[in-house]
């Protein structure tokens, strides 16, 4: 039943239509495809300069949400990895503040119901292209809270995370319209009249939807749970992690001011900021207001979440152990330059860097001669060393450490095993309070039973392990049990076999869990594009969902069938 | 990825495909399909006397299930509702024929993936055809294992299960094969080379899928999750209701002559048969090994299995409480026969059931002027014994009573209220030791405190309560309530009143549930037709999921892929 669009919401239809109709094609095909431009300087002339501006000009304020029921106290909670004042005060939701909103935020969902899943659509895509309209505010909000280096900043937490909330916007639009309006029909019986009953057929969302961001990567991870949830007609909360509130905070406000303008209830979006140690998503998760929720971080809370969330359906990206197999090459510079870089991107602050490279004691076949285990360890430090010889591009890829757990983490990196590659401290001229690392590796021998305790953990931030294996098949098994007890984001291979490219394949339909063969050149398996790749699985202990796919969007919210007698 | 399709798979897919574009575009239009003929006649002439000698022939034997891992114990639990001996012996799974059994259902899974979607759907649709020419054969088992009356067994067991079962390989295939098989991504590089890689895409079933089977209706609530969870590349091993193990062991016997005769291991499918007490859901539920749970049946064990079988995909049915509205009506006797027929058929054991009539004290506007309260409850109980006053057809309509505990609750109804309409025995001269019960109307008063002990607790079987209410404003708060609190699969109102109608609909929108509206003649509130109506919501507390949706199969695989970068 589609009802009452009003005329902003009929012109956003007509303005958004094709976009979607362009990113259902590609959700179809899989083939490239985003209408995001990934380079600074496609957002205009002036806009670098301009998106400071706007995030200078944020700094040191309140940050206002017009409109939302809110406590009267504020928060300030953001540290930047890079040193710089941040200062930005949010409002703080209390339980008062929390019990004044949910109700009015629930109110909103009725109208936003009737108007049916193509001006929901259309609406969220019109706030996506706000927000792509602000992506250097947004690349300097991201910088400045995840510590990721500028170009990163921008490209991740811009336009890659825009995509991925498109496609989060895609999916939700084909599952709503699968069902039709309505039906005829008309069941004969025999020679007597037919019955008839008309149908109609209304998806309508869960209820309130709760979004949990992380520090890492705030828009990234937020926008497709975002919007999928706020496209099948749920109310979203955005719960954002305290050291990265601002870049969800502005898509907060920009939402509202599109609902607003197209008619609905601002309130349909809202922000829930806290204070340091108030951990109100505990509390919000298990009230019965909330119906979907979205978290990203640490396996602990996200277990906590499934286990007592029960009346949300609850989506979780949480921790796993990636691992690389390394088996033979027949491009041995490739390789280790691809992983050099994998193991830099963001100082290996994702959750898809590798962290077990696992290698064969005996040494492995290249195009290079046969290299021995030592040498292959050898060389992808000298690989690393060799990317991040300059401190500029060091700079450029490394970004900061994120806080003080992932650098005590890569400190004590020794403590863990024999350092093949120690971390080295990089300065950075612009922001010299950035604590910027490169990345270490550790060896360790998976024969040796104590050195389980740091390879079959998460060591989230820039270690990695070379674990020596007996060979490609124990790498394989280890590669399964990795994947099953610890769960795995990525999976890499480097082979020549297509034998041991058939097994590792086995393991990861098994296990299930998304598999990159032999990557050279500048395909990363850290990095996923939206449209066409699947970030995680949904199979494994590291996420019960995967970006983006029909089980992603499909339960967010419920067909209600209203069936009458046809009228003769 | 598609491999490996042997001819008769082949033949499968030629034979079945039609059908299967067939079902994909019922649940596309939603308008009436059914390949299954409802009519016992249409089976063939002696096809009656066939069913019944085959029933015949497995009562008081040993119902062997060839070449699965047994215990070599046996056990015989059921008990038909009509008092004949039955006698049938199943293989007991102890935990050590279920720890044998379980690897070996794993391990079939790898040829079951790597045929692909279309494959697995022609499969499930031959496994279908053979139920289907068996049909009358599970009449029989469903009759003498639910109670129900012979058209009913006959019908809901027969074809309308196989609808749902077939529903289920639809939504399923076209799930599965929204993602290519492969994809190749190119991305622009300015001036550079694009990036190009190639994108293999292979959905892969969870694990082993575990059906937790009914007593009143194993194949009809059975079949969904059964085809949905094979369908998606899982082995399925199935655990009947002691009470009804026939209907779902011939399932299981039946789909494993057909994987055998396609090449695949047999044991993709199993039957785990236990003794009365042995509790082995329990046990199975949280095994590593199963990944996906299909339950029907009371809320406490629906709970418990959401709450703590965790390491899978949960999906329940589990109680409610089914309102009527009663506001007002055009068609005062059409409404009573209407909702006469729905209270009496099954004896009101089925899910869909409507358990409270909810009737302003006042009265209601009617086409045959005003009713009172007092007048409805007396006219409803008039049309109730009008249509059971046969024994013959009250026995056609009736079926027996499934066990003493809906005995027992039908007999204690005097204790819940007053009686409006007792009960009646009715005798059943083909089978003398069935109990056969007339449904009881019992009223009660929504402005008594005591009387939401009754009216808000399921009362599975044939006892409805006539509610009084203040007004139907107040019925839409109470209904609201119930939906809310006990779930609701089911929702049905009588109004003349296009304002009333607005705000029923808007309850069952927010709540969400299945709301029937107006219905008189030949189509009842406890009757839902597969490929057109969805069964229950997914949305309130008496079922996480709805028969059938995306929802009810996108979760049951994942898309595993695997990318290479694209050979120049």
């Amino acid at each position: 039943m589609t009802t009452g669009i009003g005329s902003t919401t009929a012109q956003l239809i007509e303005r958004h239509r094709p976009t979607l109709d362009r990113a259902l094609d590609a959700i179809r095909t899989r083939e490239f495809w985003s209408p995001h431009p990934e380079h600074p300087k496609a957002y205009g002339e002036n806009a670098a300069e301009e998106g400071r501006a706007a995030f200078d000009a944020l700094r040191g304020s309140r940050f206002e949400v017009p409109g939302q029921p809110v406590s009267g106290e504020w928060t300030a909670t953001e540290v930047s990895p890079y040193g710089l004042e941040m200062g930005i005060s949010y409002p703080r939701a209390d339980e008062g503040a929390l019990d004044a909103l949910l109700p009015v935020m629930r109110a909103g969902m009725s109208a936003w119901r009737d108007v049916g899943p193509e001006a929901r659509a259309a609406v969220c895509l019109e706030i996506l292209a706000r927000i792509s309209g602000r992506t250097h505010e947004f690349a300097q909000a991201v910088m400045h809270t995840s510590g990721q280096a500028f170009m990163m900043a921008f490209q991740a937490g811009g336009p890659h995370a825009q995509d991925r909330g498109m496609e989060a916007v895609a999916y939700a639009f084909a599952e709503q319209v699968r069902t039709p309006e309505s039906a005829a029909w008309e069941k004969p019986q025999g020679k007597r009249d037919p019955l008839r009953v008309t149908k109609e057929f209304t998806p309508t969302g869960r209820g309130i939807a709760l979004l949990v961001g992380c520090n890492t990567f705030p828009t990234w991870n937020g926008f497709p749970g975002f919007f999928a949830s706020l496209a099948t007609g749920n109310a979203v909360l955005v719960k954002p992690h305290p050291r990265a509130v601002l870049p969800l905070a502005l898509t907060v406000r920009i939402a509202r001011e599109v609902l607003a303008e197209a008619g609905f209830a601002p309130d349909l979006v809202a922000l829930a900021a806290e204070a340091d140690g108030d951990g109100i998503a505990r509390d919000l998760a298990v009230r019965p207001e909330i119906r979907v929720i979205d978290y990203t971080g640490g396996s602990e809370f996200g277990e906590w979440l499934e286990a007592n969330a029960r009346q949300a359906r609850v989506f979780t990206e949480k921790s796993g152990v990636n691992t690389v197999v390394i088996d033979s090459t027949g491009d041995y510079r490739g390789m280790l330059a691809n992983l050099a870089f994998s193991l830099s991107l963001y100082s290996g602050q994702m959750c898809t860097t590798p962290q077990n490279l696992l290698i064969p004691r005996d040494g492995i076949e290249t195009d290079a001669g046969k290299k021995s285990y030592d040498e292959v360890v050898t060389d992808l430090g000298a690989s690393v060393v060799k990317l991040l010889g300059d401190d500029t591009r060091a700079n450029a890829l490394l970004g900061a450490i994120v806080n003080d757990g992932v650098r005590e983490r890569v400190d004590s990196a020794p403590s863990l095993g024999e350092v093949a590659l120690p971390t080295r401290e990089v300065e950075n001229p612009e922001f010299p309070g950035a604590t910027v690392r490169t990345p270490a590796i550790v060896k360790l021998d998976a024969a040796k039973p104590e050195a389980e305790a740091g390879y079959l953990s998460e060591c989230f931030g820039p270690v990695s392990f070379a674990v020596a294996v007996n060979s490609t098949e124990e790498a394989l098994a280890l590669l399964r049990r990795t994947i099953r007890t610890r769960g795995a984001m990525t999976v890499s291979a480097y082979t020549t076999s297509p034998e041991v490219e058939r097994e590792v394949q086995e393991v990861c339909f098994d296990e299930p869990a998304q598999l990159s063969l032999n990557l050279t050149g500048g395909v990363y398996v850290n990095q996923t594009a939206a449209f066409s790749d699947f970030h995680g699985s949904g199979g494994n202990p590291a996420a019960n969902c995967a970006l983006s796919d029909a089980a992603f969007v499909a339960d967010r919210f419920r067909v209600v069938e209203v069936r009458r007698m046809t009228e003769a």
